[in-house]
């Protein structure tokens, strides 16, 4: 399956040369903005800006008048154009061999009858000649592995390279969790607006990128699906391989109303969803924010043994926040056994208490060394399966957290370790240089009980076969 | 009353001097980090660090052996000493006339019987010489109208000047809050960790910032409160001139255990909180950054009149989320008049449906006056009370929002309008940028639909007799 997946998705993925229909030096067309995000983001292939009234150029590169009179074989055909023209443009990039097509422009499904007919004929076209169609209605894809920003929003090529990969109907939606994804300091490798899914589904994309060898996590953006059964079957089979995290919204009636306006999909109900994808081995969120927190964790290989959480810290409160979180969510603090507690007794300060969570007042924040000890002690515990460390930092003005040696201290007892390092984000550095490191670290104890918690569930799904394990692909 | 509380605080807000009691050289104590701090910050007054093992200087300032070498008069003592010098520390400094103190050490009320006793005693020395105490067990008070940053952080210094105040048992749960509310592009007033509360309570800094003319709003993170009644009483008060914002935890037995054994205090069932809060006229939040969003949007001077919400956008997909939520806390999106619909169906595209959500699609995104002209008539409608653009920015990679003119059409109808103004917090200005011109904006959907229905809730109290009205203090 494999193989011929990746490669009926190449044009897609990894074209060697991309045509722009549309393209135009207008800045107040799309056209305009698709042409910059391609070139905008290291693609080594053939650019081809396409429009019948251009001139010589157009953004400095050779402008072509039609598509028939580019070279044979263009893979990847970005229509930056009115609706009306997507039908006989797709069927000339079909006669020429185009592989692949991105369609921004919506009036399709979503407009009613006449709107879908369009939207069949288009499909039939693109079938018979072996195209893949993301979109109408939509704001294409990004395979930063290959430079390839095949949408209309330049900033698209500006997230780093990783191993996450985003599928959402809505291009605001997945831009939104692209943003999340980026301000917790991890990369990405696709993203995917699918919009009206002419002849690329969920599906499709789910089966695709458990194949790619560069997608370690896949996070799904779900406003309704057409067919949740064949969804769910390629789900299954995805999830046995990667972890799939999925965020669903259009629950309520102004929300559902706008989904089906928006790429004709009609919305499920909320249970019905939930049971679905817990099935089909899909781990539930309820945030972007709450999808990026999670979808690091994954990405950096993170996989909770067991529901064991030791958390040492220099301030209590933010672990109070941290135990409601996770306490409810299934996970525990087991107590110190004796001789864990008396060899942390011996060195914790005056009135702490050696105990699980493990509060070492600020006397820990100046000798960042304690930390170091207590955890090492108290990962050695068979009930205990992680830890984490709550640490205030104020990005060099105080001292920092050593987050190398406490990388180290997970590796050397097989268990992941956790950082709630307390940061604004204009110090975001504070958690990249954590997380070089090897420690996941979150900026707020919310999101680091969220996201644990999240991390426990999913490791309650793999208990039930499914797995999540190779986050290398 | 007003006068009198601003006067007894004025010592520990407002200090003419502020000695330093175990300042130091030593980069591992807090005491040389505590006098950093103090000095960080602006402050205008003297500054005198006192250590019996200091030389000629500390940090570059002429040290004193003892507190009695002092001139008399000092304001504020801030205590950077075990915990075992602090009382007789304490005595010497109200022989000295000193008004105010903050104490970080603990082993204190938190460490069982005997500890309760040395509170107790510290108390009855502070209340005899009419000191106001702070902790102990806490990281101090920053004003930054003053200058102060009586902590042992320098980066509290950093935070921008504004309105919003603070107030947290937790020094490190007070900083996640900072560190949002920093993110959130507004600024502070006060910030007070209460820590183990010796003479001063929850209640007191509710009564002295509901009368400070810096502070606008006001946001609590509480773990437990030891007098629920006397601080409802005075919050009850507080809440008719300024909107005040909750934040709770230790609803589990691990967090419980964790609060008690950090600030003495027993944590109180969820419900019964929910209930007593509601009954004072304080808006009840769920983590940190809900409270942020919140206390932006009221600092800002943002207040819903009723549940009428427009909402338009180039992308549906948020759109889709900011429904669920808003739905879901009550909020209503009216359908658009006759005349309104008719409208606004003479200017947006083609296949966009003149209706309420309104999707605009890509072409607002390249022309964004259909924002302008489609919420200025929507506003005309009297079911409709407040404005959401979604909009995705770039960061000048792309088009931007029209905040200015937007911010206008609001003051022009005399109701709020808010921006979802998606970008990753590497672009944050973009947000700043926005609230400059005095529209709200939130980073993601899911925010901005939480601080929304904060709104609205904030909104409903406030029928029930509570003000939040000036936030002008």
């Amino acid at each position: 399956m494999a193989p011929h997946i990746l490669e009926s998705y190449r044009p897609l993925f990894n074209p060697s040369s991309i045509a722009v229909v549309g393209a135009t030096d207008n800045a107040f067309k799309l056209g305009f903005h698709s042409l910059a995000a391609v070139t905008s983001a290291g693609f080594a292939g053939e650019v081809y800006p396409v429009n019948p009234k251009a001139g010589e150029s157009i953004q400095g590169l050779r402008a072509y008048r039609s598509i028939s009179e580019l070279p044979r074989g263009v893979d990847l055909f970005v229509y930056a154009i009115p609706e009306r023209q997507v039908i006989p443009s797709v069927r000339e990039a079909v006669e020429m061999g185009g592989r692949a097509g991105v369609i921004f422009a919506g009036g399709f499904r979503e407009t009613g009858r006449e709107g879908r007919r369009l939207q069949e004929e288009l499909i039939a076209i693109a079938d018979a000649g072996g195209m893949k169609l993301i979109g109408p209605n939509c704001i294409g894809i990004v395979n930063k592995q290959a430079g390839v920003n095949a949408t209309f929003a330049s900033p698209l090529a500006w997230f780093p390279e990783g191993n996450v990969s985003v599928v959402s109907q809505s291009g605001g939606m997945g831009n939104s969790i692209l943003n999340e994804i980026m301000d917790e300091q991890v990369g990405i490798s696709k993203f995917v607006s699918i919009g009206n899914r002419a002849n690329v589904e969920f599906a499709d994309m789910v089966e695709y990128l458990s194949a790619d060898p560069d997608t370690g996590v896949i996070c799904l953006f779900i406003e309704g699906l057409d067919d949740g059964a064949a969804f769910l079957e390629k789900a299954r089979r995805a999830s046995r391989r990667k972890p799939i995290l999925v965020y669903t919204r259009g629950y309520t009636e102004s929300s559902s109303r706008t989904a089906l306006s928006h790429t004709g999909s009609a919305a499920s109900s909320e249970a019905v969803y939930h049971g679905a994808f817990r099935q089909a081995g899909l781990l539930q969120v309820h945030s972007s924010s709450e999808l990026a927190a999670a979808a690091k964790a994954v990405s950096m290989g993170a996989r909770l043994e067991g529901d064991g959480v030791f958390v040492s810290t220099h301030s209590a409160g933010p672990v109070v926040a941290i135990c409601d979180i996770c306490e409810r969510g299934g996970l525990r603090f087991p107590p110190l056994r004796a001789d864990t507690a008396g060899a942390i007794a011996e060195f914790i300060p005056e009135h702490a208490v050696a105990a699980n969570p493990l509060d070492m007042f600020a006397f820990a924040w100046t000798d960042t060394s304690l930390y170091l000890r207590a955890t090492d002690l108290a990962l050695a515990q068979d009930d205990v399966h992680c830890a984490i460390a709550v640490f205030v930092t104020g990005g060099g003005a105080g001292p920092m957290f050593p987050s190398r040696d406490y990388a180290e201290i997970g590796r050397k007892h097989g268990k992941p370790v956790f950082i709630c390092l307390i940061t604004p984000c204009a110090l975001v550095q504070d958690i990249a240089d954590a997380q070089k490191e090897g420690a996941v670290a979150w900026s707020s104890p919310e999101k680091t009980g969220k996201a644990l918690v999240d991390l426990y569930r999913l490791s309650r799904l793999e208990d039930n076969g499914n797995a999540g394990g190779d986050v290398s692909g």
